[in-house]
């Protein structure tokens, strides 16, 4: 495995790679690997020949107040991982590289970065989508792969992708959970022992939502009440940012069941949430799929 | 010469001639095509292997109430200018291919859009880096070509491509003038016959604000001042958008000359300015290189 620092050498690589032949797939991370980033390059590694890793953790995704200076950083462990999951390169460039003093220009998926995550944390998707395109024109990459437990950043990402004629594949990739049903995010390690405990609180009111909306449950409107007061008892939730339920689609915030089932009689209901576990903000999704 | 108007048919085009290792050279252009063009095909031709002119007015540049439905169309005449001045293939794509119904994605060049023509023109910069970006990414040129009578438009792109790591050079092209000094433009087409007198005032003017310049004058404000008067006096000059001095590398304003000859000991400095000549629109430019 090639650890590669330098842009220019970097574009190299990936374009002597390309001249060969090699599919290319892209795992883009911010560093701090886990079983999550794992499974990603599983997938990589069975559809790909060659696969790159970047690890960047990307200071305009982030808000001021927001987690960019103590977000968790371990390039050896890092390192040791991507190795032993046979990454081929880790592309690892610095900050100062990635956006030069005179650095001005920004991507913007519009509507799709107003709402949920994005009406929280003003700016993060176009930060993401900015550091995303740049590591696609670096890296070129046949096929790049993200977690579905990102779900808006997945579809966002595609929506560039296509708007841009990337030509891209932009894959997704299931969420893995602790035993206990938690989404596995480098931000759990922010959490204590008690606050990790209670965190498992988001998965199950996601699963809640998910069963009363199998047994028929088309109000949504009580739904979300039950939620609610389910997150209010539980003293570890400090705030709800939001507990939505969405077209898998096109992230149309579903609010009558009945008029929506009518309009679309087959599709995917995106549950979706961020909620806060003391000082630490964490998200996940679940999925109802209907036909 | 071939004309391809599918979008993915160019895409296959485009990187067959690259595993050909040809270099492609990129014109592109919203059609109505004029001498300013011929001279971008010329230097192309003799930079580039293969030369691909876009002919597409961009809808997404121009906002509401401006001239995108009036914006002078004529393939027939543009397929043999482009004939004969030895274009490989026009690239011809619709709108709706081009924008499709769920298009949502935008680039912005912040700050160096939000000035002059960008000032005028809200949006109009999105649009044009939005487009560009598009036909880089389906064509994937090694040096694409643009005019300096678009200094400003010119300058954004070229950061566009440093900032998103496109490795695409950027080429800007002399500015071609009538015989009495107009930028030609295609809107010049607008103008009727006394309008188009009387629109060579805002290259005259930039030349006496170069003049004053070369012989000396540091006073900014007067020669504005001298410049706005001669404008008022001519009844076909409807409107002054704007009559800068600027630092050319960056478009920062230049308001005290003194100071800005004491940071920066050489340069270039850009006297641009729009101006409204009757119901037309016209930009223009003129540069002072100092050392």
């Amino acid at each position: 495995m090639e650890v590669i620092e330098n842009i220019d050498e970097m574009f190299k690589v990936s374009r002597a790679l390309k001249k060969s032949s090699e599919t290319i797939g892209l795992v883009p991370t911010m560093g701090c690997l886990h079983k999550g980033h794992l499974s990603l390059l599983e997938i990589a590694k069975k559809e790909c020949t060659k696969v790159i890793m970047s690890i960047f953790v990307n200071p305009t995704q982030f808000s001021p107040g927001e987690d960019y200076e103590k977000y968790p950083r371990d390039f050896k462990a890092d390192y040791e991982i991507a190795k032993n999951a046979g990454v081929d390169y880790i592309f690892y460039p610095g900050a100062k590289d990635m956006y030069n003093k005179n650095f001005k220009t920004f991507i913007n998926v519009e509507k799709l970065s107003e709402i949920m995550c994005g009406a929280c944390r003003p700016g993060h998707f176009r930060g993401v989508c900015t550091v995303v395109l740049k590591l696609f024109n670096i890296i070129c990459p046949d096929i790049a792969y993200f977690g579905q437990k990102d779900y808006q950043q997945l579809l966002i990402i595609r929506r560039m992708a296509e708007d841009l004629n990337l030509k891209i594949t932009i894959t997704g990739c299931p969420t893995i959970r602790e035993d206990d049903g938690l989404a596995i995010s480098s931000r759990n390690n922010y959490l204590s022992e008690n606050e990790r405990k209670n965190a498992v609180i988001l998965f199950n009111c996601l699963k809640t939502a998910l069963e009363l909306l199998k047994k028929g449950g088309k109000d949504l409107k009580s739904t979300g009440k039950l939620i609610q007061k389910r997150f209010e008892k539980n003293k570890f939730v400090t705030k709800v940012e939001y507990f939505d339920f969405r077209d898998a689609e096109n992230l149309d915030e579903i609010k009558d069941l009945n008029k929506y089932f009518k309009r679309k009689p087959r599709g995917s209901i995106l549950i979706a949430s961020a909620v806060w576990i003391g000082n630490t903000r964490l998200i996940d999704n679940i999925i109802f799929s209907f036909n």
